[in-house]
């Protein structure tokens, strides 16, 4: 069995594959606007929410092509989500995975293009037919996805961030803009990895929505810390970037000490939730350390 | 049974009950995402999309209550792309339906949030159960919406109008254009509501897609008309905002007696296409006059 580092690099060179399969040819109407969704989605980026979807397929025993389509559907919500943070209205980032954002190389109008398509295109994948799998459980995982993306989800996660920027957050209404803004699609991508091998008992669905929880607030605690303690080259996006905009991190609330220690609490109790799955929740357990180890 | 004027204003009145119903309240965090939501989506519009849908649904024998959701769903993908469509970097507007546009209303950062997360939740509303219907074709009806909303449908047509204002368009890039602006939506209205019903056979479901073309076409001529000919007050939105941009319309490849012949040649096409569901046709032919006919 190929160590974490190997499994990762073939998940990402999977994803890379599978993804300049699934977006439309540059050569294809509206070429532009292909082009910049291809740019947008294609030679970036950890991986981190398709590499949770194999790893939960994994451990519910799901074969990877089966978990394939919808560790691409995440994976679309995500970057279209990036594409419209960076814009001009938002955010206002110029630099996402060591490049220009998308609004920058190509225009403001084409950005917002690109993510309400890339949106579109991540339903349109999960649409196609999966071997195998029971229609009502797809439309399920359609929905999963599609409330996990919406306002009572990542995208309510943003309004909080966007609303709350400049305001004293207390550690709840932190965790809450958390748990929405990324962790509604950390946790959907869990749930989808393992439900692309057929429905989920409420046991084994709970165990990996109590994982997710933690991956999800650790990730973002990790994403605090770095930001804060990174420079712009390593983390390949714009660092420091939070507390110049006066926005609310777990660094304005806790010590960068006190932050790797909530951190890898956290990752120890995603550990120990997913002990039901004993071995084939490897995969599972080393993202979670993977995540507080992780230096970008 | 009713005429049409009585059946459209059943529609928008049973589609304002609805999206209010789906629409999360106003109360609930995030709350000013949600107002903006509400404002965007309800009290205002002709819900031509969801008249097509319940027409298409009639025409197949479908009870309109299966068709409500799929008409939902359709109408909230339209109402997240005239939200986008308005904002600053795109069509730059300031009036919709007779009120101030959502980014003028609120700001253009919760704008985009609104868009991207009615969007979100058109899927979110499909992938309901609708009892008695197959997962399978509500997986196929998911795709369908996702791929008219995306980069070879709606998205890809906006893409295309953006980048050829102040060119010179023959009328066959115009259609190519409005197909996919207007008309991917407008045929996938039309599908829906008969899927809504169950699977279609094929010679249905050419006939379906026929009308549709030329309903969806017809749409278009008569907005460009309508756009050069009627006042701001009437419209509800800004009048002749498309010469004033340099974009290509129908009014500048023919005069408006021309375009007017053109839309009614296009009805007449429809109709006879729908003539194989007879008399459960009746209010499809309906909505294809109603659209040379409307005023606004």
């Amino acid at each position: 069995m190929p160590d974490f580092a190997a499994w990762s690099r073939a998940v990402q060179a999977r994803m890379e594959t599978a993804l300049d399969r699934m977006l439309p040819a540059e050569t294809l109407a509206p070429e532009r606007l292909h082009a910049a969704m291809r740019y947008a989605a294609l030679g970036g980026g950890k991986r981190v929410r398709p590499m949770l979807a194999f790893a939960a397929g994994e451990a519910v025993g799901a074969e990877p092509g089966r978990v394939e389509l919808a560790a691409c559907a995440v994976e679309l919500i995500h970057v279209y989500s990036l594409t419209h943070d960076d814009l001009p209205c938002m955010d206002d980032d110029d630099l996402r995975h060591g490049k220009p954002t998308c609004h920058v190389q190509f225009d403001e109008a084409t950005a917002l293009l690109v993510g309400d398509a890339l949106q579109s295109l991540a339903f349109e994948v999960l649409s196609a037919p999966i071997s195998g799998l029971h229609g009502a459980v797809q439309t399920q995982m359609l929905g999963l996805l599609a409330r996990a993306s919406g306002s009572r989800g990542m995208a309510g996660g943003q309004a909080v961030d966007l609303y709350s920027t400049g305001k004293n957050l207390d550690l709840a209404e932190l965790e809450f803009m958390h748990i929405h803004k990324t962790g509604a699609l950390i946790q959907v991508a869990v749930l989808l990895g393992a439900l692309s091998n057929g429905d989920l008992e409420a046991a084994a669905r709970a165990v990996l929505e109590r994982y997710a929880r933690c991956v999800g607030l650790a990730f973002q605690v990790m994403d605090d810390v770095l930001d804060a303690e990174t420079d712009t080259a390593t983390l390949g996006k714009t660092a420091g970037k939070d507390a110049a905009q006066g926005k609310a991190t777990y660094l304005t609330l806790m010590s960068p000490r006190e932050a790797r220690a909530y951190a890898a609490e956290l990752v120890a109790d995603a550990e120990q939730a997913i002990a039901p799955f004993g071995t084939d929740g490897r995969r599972l357990a080393e993202i979670a350390r993977f995540i507080v180890e992780r230096r970008y």
